[in-house]
């Protein structure tokens, strides 16, 4: 790399500076002190750890994605997180002793291999919150309200889309069609692509009832609306109890959301089945016309502790906290005091003063004039005997 | 690694877990509010970057303490970050373009390939504040002044010692003194380890003259209060100008913080030459009985842009979150109000208003009998017609 381009960051490397760096910062407090409000406690679990722990149980994407290291202490493999969401997982199941619910939360950067698109940050600032311990389905309710909440608190609310999925629609069907490895992938690809004849050609070389060939064929049809849950409890009248139980919890939760939420849409995706291989029921996503990409997205995963010995129920969502700043209302600059350069007693204990009862004191430096560049809006200067504030002539300098 | 054993973390690496987190949260806060009312922004750098960004100019050992990785997008290699001050130095040099000072502020991991002691931990939460393109010595009154407000912020304030050295002073007799790099580093390893004899013996060998030889043999004895600065004036009254303004300069330092903060102690090295490689002028650490190590340190690093492409006076200090989590005051835990399950919508409302207000409310969850580990000590039940908050009785459970 030559000289001239050692400050460049690797491609889809991001970092944040001022003033949006404020804009996360008081955002990143907002939502803490929200998830804090709703009982959920604080966890700081470490950037790099062992690689089995980051990796146990959650499929191939996390493990491409994530950055491998070797531990010079120990020879060990560990990795740097690309998820937080199995850590606070490994929490839940060895390091707190909780027995019923524990309401968990955090905020911390995360770093993948490579980028979701050729917009997408290379290292998102994780924000989330998770309930262990409650299967019912009161704490996916909960944690899908707070996931709303999140975004209205950052200012997101026109237009704001809750798209709810199960993954034992897509599993279940699935498993009812007996199809292997390879047909359950390439079934998949066809139902995302929405490739209506190849689907159609591929289902008929299955060679299934022709229930099932129905049921294969109407999959990817069942998107939209609330109506789309009453057309699939049709449709799927045949299909296996999971699947239908899976789109009686949807409808359940739909109306426990609707009422606490009426403004927020609601869209339905029968298809869904989410990149993280952990989710085990309900997944959803917050989408919002201010933003191309899903916002926030969650979902149940109730095994997610086996790997470490102690299987809790589990549920949760996350979120990019640099996306939710990037598309929240702007935060206002703080505009400060420019106080003179100087070690007068008087003048010390004067911004001393103004700096504990919260005010933003800068003091003029000798020679650095260039305090123009400073959001200052007040100055301070002696009137008799005393410093006092006065807003500022932006044509006066200072005197040192 | 036996399932069994999947949850440890890695030796040295710590995470923190409630109620601890909270403490670190709201320390974390008070001191970037202390560093916001001082007029410092804060910058959020990348947790990787290219290598070279991260270790040009910062000398060998912040190299064999960073973790490299390679960029399967486009085959570079990237550090996980060790320090965040070259990142920081490389914010200023590019991405910001203040003329006059910029002062910069940060909290963020960092990850070291190795632990400095048994005990350390190899995953700090770095925190620190820097002032950049200003050389006088009032930039260094100021940073060393708010690393003092940083811990007087915690609570630790007694018996505070503030240790001051200077590099020029051991550097300029080195380079007096015409030693090679091999020499250099045996004599510094003598001088650190004040072994005394052995440091006769060689500097015996290094056919100086005399003058010289009683400098070098002078300067592992040069530690302690302010005397020993009048004392260097005298013994290293022959020794090179740029020592003897060094000495000088942290006559001047010591005078100006001593006005501003009479109750720190003044300790002096003059044979202090500290790790990081990249400081160029004064050092300066802090220390308090209530913790066996350095708290935080820092000092003036005026070509650590250089290699950027823009060479700018720099100062400024840093510090270990975790640490002064661990020995600051312990900041009480936050009580909630246990509310009662179920979607009565008058519920829902007086939950949500009591959240609003800023009150912590957990909503129990229908078959959670576990309510007991929750640090509720006030409940929300139904009076009449309205909800009302109520001490809460320890040993009645809460109907659903």
């Amino acid at each position: 790399m030559a000289l001239a381009e050692r400050w460049l960051l690797p491609d889809g490397v991001k970092e944040i500076l001022p003033p949006k760096a404020r804009q996360v910062e008081v955002l990143r407090r907002r939502l803490l002190d929200l998830y804090d409000n709703w009982g959920y406690e604080q966890v700081m679990p470490p950037l790099v750890e062992h690689l089995e722990s980051l990796l146990t149980g959650v499929g191939k994407d996390l493990d491409i994605n994530t950055y491998k290291l070797v531990d010079q202490e120990s020879g060990h493999s560990l990795g740097l997180r690309a998820d937080i969401t199995p850590q606070v997982a490994r929490i839940d199941a060895h390091r707190m002793d909780h027995q019923g619910a524990n309401r968990l939360c955090y905020c911390g950067s995360v770093v993948h291999t490579r980028a979701e698109n050729m917009l997408a940050s290379r290292n998102p600032l994780q924000l989330g919150a998770e309930i262990y311990g409650h299967a019912g389905i009161e704490s996916d309710v909960e944690v899908v309200s707070l996931m709303i909440e999140t975004l209205l608190a950052c200012g997101i609310e026109k237009e704001l889309t809750l798209d709810l999925g199960h993954v034992d629609v897509f599993r279940g069907v699935v498993a009812e069609a007996g199809l292997n490895d390879e047909q359950h992938k390439h079934y998949h690809r066809l139902v995302q692509a929405k490739a209506l004849p190849e689907l159609s050609a591929f289902v008929a070389s299955l060679e299934l009832t022709a229930e099932l060939e129905q049921i294969l064929l109407a999959l990817p049809r069942m998107n939209g609306g609330i109506e789309v849950l009453q057309n699939a409890q049709q449709v799927l009248v045949n299909a296996p109890l999971v699947v239908k139980q899976a789109i009686s919890y949807l409808e359940q939760l739909a109306e426990k959301i609707s009422k606490r939420y009426p403004a927020v849409d609601l869209y339905f995706d029968l298809a869904e089945l989410r990149g993280a291989n952990y989710h085990t029921g309900v997944v959803f996503s917050a989408l919002s016309p201010s933003f191309a990409q899903t916002i926030a997205k969650g979902g149940r995963y109730d095994c997610i502790g086996e790997d470490f010995g102690r299987s809790r129920p589990a549920t949760g969502f996350s979120t990019d906290l640099v996306i939710l700043s990037d598309i929240s209302e702007n935060i206002a600059m703080r505009a400060g005091v420019l106080a003179p350069a100087g070690e007068e007693l008087s003048l010390l204990v004067a911004i001393d003063e103004l700096r504990k009862q919260g005010q933003r004191v800068i003091q003029r430096l000798p020679e650095d004039d260039h305090e123009a560049q400073l959001f200052c809006d007040r100055v301070l200067e002696k009137q008799a005997d005393s410093w006092v504030v006065v807003p500022r002539d932006p044509n006066l300098k200072l005197k040192n």
